[in-house]
């Protein structure tokens, strides 16, 4: 470890600026499509929260609600306590950009740390080749990389049967799981999850729609601390429907404990 | 048809009170537990949204943080537009009983006629017996009852091999499908939607785990208008961690479509 700042930190860094009022500078690198990265905007939306509420730092459950397309530069995050609790405290959080709002949200934090307790599941890790033997960001069309210089962030390696979009021919399942870790092998923490969370290109690729799926709406649940090392990521969709679909996510530590999970409606990219 | 009107739509009704406020009065019938069932107060919050934007009636995406537990009387739910848009409208909600705000809510609606297209779905409706040979309301164990008034305001059925909390042999699963109607036949709509997601006996019956379970946070999409008839109703929880449960619901129409979805954290109960 060295004492320089990840990437991921920086870009993520808040500054108190009047009461409730965080001011941001988002940056460039996280561009997707025609805008920033939508778990990237959470990140920063909900590392304000984090530092307005200090003793109950991690979020629980966050819902974030998205009105406009985020670009680089300054912005800020209004934090409004609803509840302050002993235990859990729930927030209101809007990112502005000058006059536009980018992103609206509702949020409960606490401190992961106080969640103890059974655990009983039966959810179950994806099984993962060795990352040597995956499809990694060399892979990945330039096109695609083009349009999405946040691909350049953190690595990524799909097993070569989940990474069917990479070579133009999907599995049409809706489904893709890849190993996942920050750039500068940055550890996992809760805020970190909320860009994991919505990192990796939308699971329309998997049905063979390319293209950047803008997010209505998205809720994340983070179940746990994650523990040091590469994550597993798990994206899902069952239902595209009238031009929107859901994608589920889900992400596991490299102990194998769910840590988590999300719910997001998006809309579908139309074909080229 | 008779001309009554049904107990959901009594019970739901609001009237304007000034600038974005809307009056409710919460019905006792709903009650479960310690407070009035969750998915009921969602869809009076529902219902003064739909209300307030008039030409989009229907929610599409709804997420709501539940802050203290409501009791039957009289209410306001308060209503902020956050970006009105050509489509799709997004607002800011709160249900209050005096000071005490009950839930807060933020939400996208739309008119759900507008969204025709392509459905490219992997989801499957649950595969149920027919209703008279399931097990109903009359073989739901009295004290389940005397806890749950709400559970006499719809009809609901589940598979004999699905209801094993019924008799004190749950699966262990985590999992249960029923069929559901409002009483009076009332036919599901976008707005009744909203409680039927959050209706039934919470998923944790299933793991054997008696006694309501507090919602922190719930979202639900809509994903398109219910024909007539009975639904289908699936919940699932995969992990149950730290004392808290994810609980997924599914809702199938009369044509076997897939009309919504929502996903909840919920606080799981203390074992009696």
């Amino acid at each position: 470890m060295t004492t320089q700042q990840a990437e991921f930190d920086v870009d993520t860094t808040v500054t108190p600026a009047g009461e409730g009022r965080y001011a941001a500078q988002l940056a460039p690198g996280w561009k997707v499509g025609g805008g920033l990265n939508g778990g990237y905007q959470l990140a920063v939306v909900g590392t304000a929260i984090s530092t307005h509420l200090a003793d109950k730092p991690d979020p629980v459950a966050i819902s974030a609600y998205y009105l406009s397309a985020a670009e680089a530069g300054p912005a800020t995050v209004d934090v409004e306590v609803k509840r302050a609790g002993g235990r859990m405290s729930t927030v209101a959080a809007e990112l502005k950009q000058g006059e536009a709002t980018r992103l609206t949200v509702l949020a409960t934090y606490s401190d992961l740390d106080r969640f103890e307790g059974d655990v009983r599941t039966t959810a179950t890790e994806p099984d993962l080749p060795p990352r040597e033997e995956c499809v990694g960001r060399a892979d990945v069309p330039s096109y695609v990389l083009e349009m999405a210089p946040l691909m350049s962030r953190f690595d990524m390696r799909f097993p070569r049967d989940q990474a069917g979009w990479t070579t133009g021919q999907p599995s049409g399942r809706g489904r893709f799981q890849a190993w996942f870790r920050l750039e500068g092998e940055r550890e996992p923490d809760p805020l970190s999850l909320l860009l994991v969370l919505d990192a990796l290109p939308p699971v329309t690729f998997d049905l063979g729609v390319m293209g950047w799926a803008p997010t209505l709406e998205l809720s994340a649940h983070v179940r746990a601390k994650p523990a040091p090392g590469w994550l597993k990521v798990q994206h899902r969709t069952r239902n595209l429907a009238g031009g929107m679909f859901e994608e589920d996510c889900e992400v596991w530590d490299s102990t194998g404990r769910l840590v988590a999970q999300s719910r997001q409606l998006a809309l579908a990219p139309r074909p080229a």
